[in-house]
């Protein structure tokens, strides 16, 4: 049950919080959208991928699952490539700076000061650039904001991931910039 | 020395990455600004300490400080008080409202399972609104992304706490949305 009292059929995880409070809902929707869907080298898919992963590691069920569903949308794949990444997807034939951007966002994960210069050479020995570095550290302190803010007010979500699909079909199809209302709620 | 290439006499802490990427500065800004400074009944001073306290708890130098000044400045204080904060200002007389949502922060901070409905049945029973949780959960949240943002990309600070009074008064009096450059780089 929410910490605070949402209307009566409110959105799940995130999508019910901006609802009830549109003026911090626009800055948040507008960040989401230029991190994960905006002009990058990086594909939307490689950054919903780091976004479920670090809101895995943060324990959050809805962004880890919503943002896994978007991944699979993007990348045409089933649901079941979702749980694939909560183990790191150590059968995915991700390119090295990938893995080397994910291991970088886990260490944001675990606190800013984790960011060793290693860290950061060996992402650059792959070919990260510097905004990509950027946006990974971004993208991986954002959702550790987001994660904060769905569980830490005590939102619903589906159990099932295959219930997701929907909402990451919205999310990649359409953005983050409008609110999400389930169909079959 | 940031792990990015930063333009030589670059500000510190998140003014300088603020400056290298305006798409992503434009909502981070407006975030807090609305968050800190916008229409509430928590009062700046009250939210800039939970802001600087929950930076201080993620170990995060540059928020905690330049937070704590403008928490000075908001509450006509010297800068003395940013150490007080690190304390959770034991002698100072913050209503119970406050002690209570302070608390909750700290249970985001640790992260958004840890808040318990006995935490927020606490906060509710010191008078704490449903408004001032969600922005109270949400100031938390979003300087979890901040800390991790200015120390997962390596800024720069000052190590004095005297040397952030300057930017202090101009968060205070100036607000969020607009770049710092310091007087005395």
């Amino acid at each position: 049950m929410p910490h605070i009292n949402l209307p009566p059929g409110h959105s799940p995880g995130i999508s019910g919080l901006l609802m009830y409070r549109p003026e911090t809902a626009h800055p948040l929707r507008e960040l989401v959208e230029i991190l994960l869907l905006g002009p990058s080298t990086l594909t939307p898919g490689e950054r919903e991928i780091i976004a479920s992963s670090v809101s895995w590691w943060n324990n959050c069920h809805f962004c880890h699952t919503s943002h896994g569903a978007a991944a699979c949308v993007h990348l045409g794949r089933g649901s079941e490539f979702i749980d694939q990444i909560k183990a790191c997807l150590p059968d995915e034939p991700l390119s090295p700076k990938m893995r080397a951007l994910l291991h970088v966002a886990h260490q944001v994960q675990r606190g800013g000061k984790h960011v060793t210069e290693e860290d950061i050479a060996q992402a650059k020995q792959t070919g990260a650039t510097d905004l990509e570095i950027y946006d990974t550290v971004l993208i991986a302190a954002a959702f550790c904001m987001f994660n904060r803010y769905v569980d830490g007010l005590g939102t619903w979500a589906w159990p099932e991931k295959e219930r997701f699909m929907e909402i990451g079909e919205k999310m990649a199809h359409e953005g983050y910039m409008r609110p999400y209302i389930p169909e079959k709620p």
